[in-house]
């Protein structure tokens, strides 16, 4: 469908750098009927020559737009069992609750069901692009590339591959089903979006424990052979850690199991890296494979605290990840807060300069994750030439104090907040009702109920 | 006003002790005119003789009533910060957002704003209890039990006591000042609550390192001698610990000041005690004296990681606290996830049986709350002759997929969730959009806006 040319009128934020959110309090910016940034002016609320005839969207209230969220890692399939997990850790979480639920995407109806509502919620909580695990099942993985697209998410999409160390019924039967799994669906979204422009497939090996040597290999090949990325889990867990050692002890480290398989470069995704070595860190970095931070998994499931910082000091590259159901919550603003939360924990232990700060988790969620998924050029930010990837956030005021209004959300401005407090009251007390529109490429993706834009 | 015979039916849940949630599926709970429970049948949804003219309210979709939260901890007066708070840690932080806003409950048009809005707000959450700290100020402190009062929240009122280390405008300028301060609001509610049927007034010396001995001794013979609750902090933080073992070189330990002062006593809540040693502990348990659990502000203020379960096994009485603003919500729920939270992030280092289960933070969110108030006979779980403090609580089903009912709330129920995963979808997805109404002492305080009750 065709884009109107349309003017966003109000205040932006976004950031400018890992420490430093940039706040353009009375500022404009153009997207073009390509859904690209056409101009951004810091000190204007004018309409300008030749954009007289655009459409004009203003914030609201103590309103501001802001880059859409980059969910780094997050399992389309698992969303039902979101918040259920019990006091299990990884590896019996995954037989208990994941696995059984995970087979069910045969069904296909199931899986629309799931996977609508799944790129529905998320993109009310204002992700914009999501790095999707699917299942092994083709027909479903691709009915969720159908349905982002549909839906207008941005999303790369993973046909899980996995063929050991999972139940019999729910495992490829050889490395050339994973393969040729793996191709059906890069084939499928060639075929819906062939300039990967809103949708990118993504080779997806679940973990080293569940894969053997050979099929890592073989998926290797495809990723180098292909070019197209590829996302995974690393170091999530002792008792796993210790499973890798002992399934592939020539290998010098768990990064190393994946660097050996060809499965460690650029475009390579690694979920959770709570326990790395520095050597294994120094290899990462090598290699420029990416890192998705999962904070409330890590903290739900007892796996860790990854070290962000250290991480980001050392010059890796991390965004968020919700990893739901390991994940309670599909939000990437909750996942901002768990995020600061953690490094608080680290920094009891480790010392102050573990705190992330808003800033740094914001960046995280937007920036950061616009690198981990390659597509810093086109997301991420408000910039001339990139894409409008972006949620009109609304905070109100606190009118007649004694009446709530739940439907206006929990954030609630006193007056006198300068725009960093404004924020800080965002990421902490914000939820998907503060989040009042979203925007795709330009598309409008999602609004609140009532909402006039 | 009157009350009217009301039959509740449906499902309800409460806790049954400490690791064990009790749900009756088919139930029915008659509350009598007084707002007691008159009766409560596991097996029933009939109506019974003698209460066919009683209102009948059922819960909704997979909905069910359960005891009202109680907030053992919160700043009814910081709330306007909740939220803002930076990478301070305590002793910087009082000075940096606290005592400035504080000081500003001279101004009663602007403690009726921040009071009527917190009060409205908590009860939104389900909050049926709170202990709240207000301020130095007696007339803003009286204003705030009358809100309570108006607004039907039960409540313990706190006017705060503090006679050093705190800025000039914002401290009691004598011993004399602080007791009759306290008495003036201890006397208010006398007035207006005299049975404390609702309001109880409550003795609040804000921590040993803003108040001299002399303060605290006076307090603590106010405490013995009107028989008033106390509260305070306790073992926050490392370097409020330092300072108190600096400023009180006689005293022990930290628990034995407030000992010595006679406020350690089984009518006072101690908010915090992140870093008590175990003859501490054992001291609070011999006085049988209360704490107060807020994991979101420790975590937030990076105070530290409260040890609950070994408190709990040693025979503590343990409930919740929000801590508002050191914590960034005033939602218990909210409150009831993140001490799951910090004890992962115990058992990361004490190993398994720190973790807290969803069951064990329920309890401390309701009767273990009830306890910590002395109110265990009254509220915290439905037995006949209890006060009707309730929520109700809504779950919705997915039915279109595609389609986010935002007021809805967030809580996903798929179809095939047993009771225990429901549960779990509540503590760890839901929000204040999923209670639905509230109950105290039968009177209906707070409904989500269009329900038809």
């Amino acid at each position: 469908m065709a884009l109107e040319k349309t003017v966003y009128i109000g205040t932006y934020i976004h950031s400018e750098s890992l420490t430093k959110v940039d706040v353009a309090v009375d500022g404009s910016i153009g997207v073009g009927e390509d859904g690209k940034i056409a101009f951004v002016l810091r000190d204007t609320t004018e309409v300008p020559e030749g954009w007289r005839n655009a459409k004009v969207i203003r914030t609201q209230d103590h309103g501001f737009f802001f880059p859409g969220f980059i969910d780094t890692h997050i399992h389309a399939s698992q969303y039902p069992n979101a918040g259920v997990f019990g006091n299990s850790t990884l590896l019996d979480w995954l037989n208990t609750y994941t696995f059984p639920l995970e087979s069910s995407f045969n069904n296909l109806d199931n899986a629309a069901r799931v996977y609508n509502r799944v790129v529905a919620r998320t993109l009310s909580h204002g992700t914009t692009t999501a790095c999707y695990f699917a299942t092994t099942h083709v027909p479903a993985t691709n009915l969720l590339a159908d349905i982002c697209q549909a839906r207008g998410q941005r999303a790369f999409v993973g046909r899980v591959c996995m063929d050991r160390m999972s139940p019999d019924y729910y495992r490829d039967e050889s490395v050339e089903v994973a393969v040729d799994a793996s191709r059906q669906c890069i084939d499928h979204v060639m075929k819906i979006d062939p300039a990967f422009d809103l949708i990118t497939p993504v080779i997806t090996p679940r973990f080293a424990p569940s894969c053997t040597a050979e099929v890592m290999a073989a998926l290797g090949k495809l990723h180098q052979e292909t070019g197209v990325p590829c996302q995974t889990h690393i170091s999530e867990n002792k008792a796993e850690c210790a499973l890798v050692k002992e399934l592939f002890p020539q290998s010098a480290s768990y990064t190393h199991v994946y660097d050996e398989a060809g499965l460690l470069t650029a475009k390579t995704i690694l979920a959770h890296a709570v326990h790395l070595g520095v050597d294994e860190r120094a290899l990462i970095k090598a290699r420029d494979a990416k890192i998705s931070h999962c904070p409330a998994s890590n903290t739900a499931l007892t796996s860790g605290a990854a070290r962000v910082k250290t991480m980001l000091s050392e010059g890796l590259t991390v965004g968020l990840g919700t990893d739901v159901s390991g994940g309670y919550t599909c939000s990437i603003l909750a996942e901002a807060r768990e995020a600061i939360f953690v490094s608080r924990h680290v920094a009891m232990t480790d010392g102050d300069e573990a705190k992330l700060t808003v800033e740094e988790a914001l960046y995280l969620a937007t920036r950061g994750g616009a690198r981990v998924v390659g597509l810093e050029d086109r997301i991420g930010g408000f910039e001339v030439g990139k894409d409008w990837d972006a949620q009109m956030v609304t905070l109100s005021s606190v009118e007649d104090a004694g009446v709530i209004d739940q439907h206006a959300g929990p954030v609630e401005i006193f007056g006198g907040e300068s725009w960093e407090d404004k924020v800080a009251k965002w990421v902490y007390t914000g939820d998907d009702r503060n989040t009042t529109a979203v925007w795709v490429n330009g598309r409008l993706v999602h609004s609140r109920e009532g909402l006039k834009l």
